[in-house]
């Protein structure tokens, strides 16, 4: 991506009353001022910095396109620290085509997904950190996943970065010190002090890196297994909590082969729920090859919902239980009863005896209460708020604060983790009595990693791969 | 709808990379003031109009939502003639949700669809012709009918109903002279020349009552009916004229029992293709309903396609055309021979020989030669080039100029003809020799059916009618 030309975007969606296309770059106002003639007033060019003008606009034969308010933000007083021209106009996709190939015409380039933002970040506008705040902002669906984007764009994560650093190349400086004079054999550096500051710096990044587990849940929701044998209505339960037919529902035992996944904001917290395969011994590889994923995704997930059907045979409800049970170690669970719309108490209260026996069997170490388990009717929507308290208690995410800074970047647990085993090395080789040098190696890995969360160590593929998931016009 | 409040609506579509949110009313400047802050300077009651400042918006609970750009446009310099303030921020939903709901508790009401263009409209700063060609540029797809509405926007039209209601004003007032006087048997005004007035008025408004067929096809795109037996690929056709499956193809005769419609822009004109039922001897009521529609349908076409299975059975053919050619008659007809993938050439040709013979017998007024008649194949797309010629050709729309006044709306259509109704019958009565005092009363008539189109006379029901097709926040 060049940096010295002129870019232009649409930067609404298509559709509703407006739409706003946005130029930016050195020759932003002249190509604007090709295409558009105020109503009144002074030319464009001479128009002061973040004021308004109503105008015409035209298409490049010279026919009136629109009437039109154009905003003038100079630099670098801008989003992307360059001359930048946005044209509010009438929301028409021939409007906004014709307009863009009349600015393109002109000089400007269509944008590339995220150029502005990028931009931003080139002029020294935002660091990389806050860049990719912009797009986790615009994807955000829920209150706390809005409040971390914010919080990271607002530089809250960059400035503990930022004291992070400071701390590291302060010992860097106190480590090198004391090389510069080790062969006159003096000991500037206070080891045992050293070692704290370590210490310090580590007990920091670690509650980072263990923060991605809060900020994961946030951003891309808690993850919730629905698992269970084949037919017992796991599906049908989905759909009710994604209230649409997004998973396949059928009579058919086996019917969900793959997994299904849906995201559902509950009470501002976002659930990403996950229907599998149901579990039962089975000779179609295909069928075998659900059920591993089944597996594979429950010990993924931080919650499970056991769904039963009351009117299943025991024997294999327990080999359901068998395999099931183990996996749910550590993880809060739910056992739903299904079909209460169809079947009489007393089966209910049979099935629930024997989940409960099962659970004894082989359930140890899952954590679950015999309040965990109630008949529901997915079908009918039976019990459904006792599952959404259920869900919450169970999920118990802290509250996001105002200033609280949580990872929620897999690019920044990555690089926070490299630097958590540097830091570590740096102890150990401390520890060990390893001679300065080496240790400040690892000291400046250490500073390495964390600078390229905020970009100041990254390269052109990096950047790439940062801003082609932007949207277009950002 | 109430007028003295303030608005707001999101005037964006959802998606995208920014959204803006529009207010406007009294207390705009003042509401946006308590759920925004300014990152520097001056708070926003101070602000002049058509700035623009950098800050913060914040929800309900004084949480920050986003950092966003505001425009203050102060009355009467604004889009509604009121106060408006328009908040461009990040494109998410859950900001742009929590923004309205903010501004909302601090006494903004959500606007209804098309509030803000009404509000134009009562503050007199666009008639209601031009207010509703906002709504048509926002819908206008094509070169033409944009154009059209932009004429009528920037307010061609309104010019020419002007001076068509100064000429009326100025004849009533001659009657009304000769009225005063009529008793002292005075004729002040020469009967001759105010019937020349009267003509001269009526051609004008014929003239733009008759630009309504150009205008209508214009903006809802030219009538063309797909028209055949049953079974000889008409869905076919108009799927790969719309490129997608909108209609359903099936292989069972009489498929297509209702009309399946399509809009599709060829080289800048719209056409709208009608798929209609096949025609064929039936004893089915649900498939003789079908016909009929057909039948009706080819008479509101300008074009009519004829399309012609080669292997059909003659007699039924001779039916069908029987029973299509005489509708067809100052239509415009392309015939064509359907199947060229898998019907030898023989057959073609046979077929052709056929067709032709049967338009000499039954197509009498049929505006169709020789080189309109040729085969394709709808399913591979062959000859599909030459069927775009034609239409071009068969559409024979007049080039839209800057300045063309051309009718497009149906209310001002049929305002228009009640118009020309009233001169016609003031033609009449002073043909007649009627007393003036008769002849003034359908002269006022006139005058009040081309007001309603500016909106001078206008009721509170036709202004809801009016703007509750618009979309929110325009």
């Amino acid at each position: 991506m060049k940096n010295n030309d002129t870019i232009c975007a649409l930067a609404t969606a298509q559709g509703g009353a407006l739409s706003v296309v946005r130029i930016s770059g050195s020759d932003a106002i002249g190509i604007a001022a090709s295409v558009f003639t105020p109503r009144a007033g002074k030319p464009l060019g001479e128009r002061r910095s973040h004021t308004v003008v109503f105008g015409d606009i035209f298409d490049v034969q010279g026919h009136t396109l629109d009437e039109v308010l154009l905003t003038i933000m100079r630099a670098p007083h801008s989003y992307t620290g360059e001359d930048t021209v946005e044209i509010s106009c009438h929301a028409s996709p021939y409007i906004t085509r014709e307009l863009m190939i009349n600015l393109i015409e002109h000089g400007a380039r269509q944008a590339e997904p995220g150029e502005f933002t990028m931009r931003a970040f080139l002029a020294g506008k935002m660091d990389l950190s806050r860049a990719e705040a912009v797009a986790d902002l615009i994807a955000s669906g829920s209150r706390a996943s809005h409040r971390l984007a914010l919080n990271q764009l607002k530089g809250a994560f960059s400035r503990r970065l930022s004291s992070l650093r400071d701390r590291l190349l302060h010992l860097t400086t106190l480590m090198e010190l004391e090389l510069d004079f080790s062969e006159e054999d003096v000991t500037f550096a206070d080891r045992s002090h050293l070692l704290t500051l370590c210490r310090e710096i580590e007990t920091e990044i670690s509650r980072l890196t263990d923060s991605f587990a809060v900020g994961n849940a946030v951003k891309t929701g808690v993850p919730v297994a629905i698992v269970g044998e084949t037919n017992t209505g796991k599906s049908t339960l989905l759909n009710a909590l994604l209230n649409e037919e997004r998973a396949i529902v059928s009579d058919i035992s086996g019917t969900t082969r793959d997994t299904v996944e849906g995201v559902v904001n509950i009470c501002g917290t976002a659930f990403r729920f996950i229907d599998t395969a149901g579990v039962r011994r089975t000779t179609d590889i295909v069928e075998q090859i659900g059920i591993e994923r089944t597996l594979e995704q429950l010990q993924k997930s931080n919650i499970a919902l056991w769904v039963i059907d009351p009117m299943m045979n025991r024997e294999s409800l327990e080999t359901t239980a068998q395999r099931l049970l183990p996996l749910c170690r550590n993880k809060k669970m739910a056992v739903l009863i299904n079909k209460c719309d169809v079947v009489d108490a007393i089966t209910i209260t049979a099935a629930m005896n024997e989940a409960q026996a099962l659970i004894a069997k082989f359930g140890s170490g899952v954590e679950w209460s015999k309040s965990d388990m109630w008949a529901i009717s997915a079908k009918l929507g039976t019990n459904m708020d006792k599952l959404h308290d259920f869900l919450q208690t169970a999920a118990a995410l802290p509250e996001v604060s105002d200033d609280a800074v949580v990872v929620t970047n897999v690019r920044h647990y990555e690089a926070l983790r490299a630097a958590l085993g540097d830091i570590r090395r740096v102890q150990q080789a401390m520890h060990d009595g390893l001679p300065c040098d080496l240790v400040s190696e690892d000291l400046r890995l250490c500073i390495n990693h964390l600078s390229e969360i905020v970009g100041e160590v990254s390269s052109e593929l990096v950047l790439q791969n940062i801003f082609k998931n932007f949207c277009i016009g950002k």
